[in-house]
């Protein structure tokens, strides 16, 4: 998507080949920073301190730290030491085993030798496939839209509120829940975002306003305490969000406060989608509540950064000294909140025979 | 409640009688600095830009607002224009509407040369009725902790979630929903709190963590996401929470993402009090959701003051520019999702049965 007018991915190979770059999500909304990823040790940094995040960027991402990876050492042991470096970054989304099981398979396959080549290939297809994937999830997610635009009078906007952000900025390109945002307002059809601050690291008010804003995309800001209230008064006329990890049943990991969200849609008749790249689901995982929940550091609870009046960025120390806090990143919404799942391949139901159906290629594959 | 070994309550008349003092809340946990109010007009800027805050407080600040008033112009206009003004400080609490009816009966009723005299007794006996009723909803609350704690293993902490500061800064000793938590902690109860950072204001980060840390009772500071996550995994006993309104059929107005919480402990079988005092009570109303919702500064939202790493207080812009923002301050919790209204009379079902039953005298004075 654009920013400044120019078209730019959140992570590419840099155009002479010597490494990856990525957009520093860590910087923005502040600081508009491209960051050079020249090693393993730098890509699993980057990562871990979420210079990039969302999980489909967390795939690619490791799938471009294999490249750098066999660079510095193609043999066998380099390539089981590079996979399980990368896996150890981040505990929930799947997307990243899913990358790096497929990228191993994908290298093991060929000479050693032929590694580095192989593996600047494997990363640019998932990086390929992931935006078009995304670019499906918009198609589907989009005849939703329509559904309710053609409900409103005209020129009323349809009202989404997402959690978190699952924009392009975690993805390769398009987003998975803001792809359907894109494509209507794209359609011209008038659309208002309720964003999500999303603490505790605010990357619906950092990333999610940020990509918004750039794309011309009318959007409001709100607390994440705000989003119950504004459905009990009508406010808005639906919910998509994002997901680290989907079990074969239809539970949602996402971003910490989802469920909460997704609650209140239900009390409210609100419809709940969960847009998704087929990757994101575990089809070994039967029950979400097994879903590793990773806890971060307290320090992202108490100290919240932004722009300082004169301009510079800072940090602000929010609780009494003495006061403990603790963070879960993520919950589990249950199937049993989700109105549908939006993948690539269509709208299903969150249910074992839902996404059974649309993808019963896939759940073989998974039961092997 | 203690401040570094002092008793303190958070508005008291100036040792000199020349004015109203009160604990700065604006500038906690960072810095502790009592302000001295000496006029109506200080009383109501420290009610709208909440140096003070909280249901009860509000009513308390605004009958000593009375007096200031009184010593200025204690004629039938003066106490008119007084009340008109301290009314339009804040509209969702209804203890200040309660405190100054209450007042300008009492005022009306006797001759203009005494109503400073009569304003200081009544106001002083508004601060004093407001702890004894708070003692009151903590020995009924204390109850309830009790009958948890039988059921735990010797020595395993009661969890109880809060939202928001409604604690004995929101209120003029022990607090509503942190009375039945002192009382327990006193009496050797294990306890332990979560407590929701409530942004947009943090009174939860801000305050309840800075009261619940000086007395001594474990805590543990929480994003406003992160309670679902924390009920699903069976981490929270309880809930208690204060209430800025509550109608006489038993839905609560409370500061905003309180009915998130609530969905998330009936989702999960957590029982959730709210905590009150009956003045709190709008006896003419019979549907929280008619309950006016103040709709305060984006500001809020998009600027978060803290304590910068020199040690000085700053604030950070979190939004990027351009990203608007919308910042209502309170929702409603619906009856049906509250397991019993602590008051200090007892616990009533959050029924109009349930609170007649207990305040059959309040009522009929409230329907005339």
């Amino acid at each position: 998507m654009k920013v400044n007018g120019t078209h730019y991915r959140p992570i590419w190979q840099a155009a002479d080949g010597s490494a990856v770059e990525i957009i520093d999500q860590a910087r923005l909304p502040h600081e508009f920073v491209v960051a050079r990823l020249a090693s393993l040790a730098d890509a699993a940094h980057a990562i871990r301190a979420m210079l990039v995040r969302g999980a489909p960027l967390i795939g690619a991402t490791a799938a471009w730290g294999l490249w750098l990876a066999m660079r510095e050492d193609a043999s066998d042991s380099g390539l089981a030491s590079a996979c399980e470096t990368l896996a150890s970054t981040r505990p929930t989304a799947v997307n990243l085993r899913w990358a790096l099981d497929a990228g191993r398979a994908r290298l093991a396959a060929v000479a050693t030798g032929e590694r580095v080549v192989a593996a600047a290939a494997f990363a640019r297809r998932v990086c390929d496939e992931d935006a078009e994937l995304n670019r499906a999830i918009g198609r589907h997610g989009l005849a939703i839209i329509e559904a309710i635009a053609a409900t409103k009078k005209p020129g009323e906007a349809v009202n989404v509120l997402t959690h978190c952000n699952a924009g392009w900025l975690a993805t390769v390109d398009w987003g998975t829940a803001t792809s359907p945002i894109y494509q209507a307002h794209d359609a011209g059809i008038p659309i208002h975002v309720w964003v999500d601050e999303t603490r505790p690291r605010n990357q619906g008010a950092f990333l999610t306003a940020w990509e918004l804003g750039n794309h011309g995309v009318d959007h409001t800001v709100i607390v994440d305490n705000a989003g119950g209230h504004l459905m009990q008064r009508g406010r808005v006329d639906l919910c998509i969000v994002g997901t680290d990890r989907v079990s074969a049943n239809g539970d949602v990991a996402n971003k910490i406060g989802t469920y909460l969200k997704a609650l209140a849609a239900d009390d409210n008749g609100v419809p709940f989608y969960v847009a998704l790249p087929s990757p994101t689901i575990d089809w070994t995982l039967h029950d979400g509540f097994a879903i590793p929940i990773e806890e971060r550091s307290p320090d992202e609870v108490t100290r919240i950064p932004g722009r300082l009046d004169d301009g510079t960025t800072g940090v602000v120390t929010i609780t009494p000294p003495g006061s403990r806090a603790a963070n879960p990143a993520f919950d589990v919404t249950p199937a049993r909140l989700v109105t549908g799942l939006i993948t690539e391949r269509g709208v299903a139901p969150a249910t074992p025979e839902g996404l059974q159906g649309l993808f019963p290629d896939r759940l073989a594959a998974g039961e092997d």
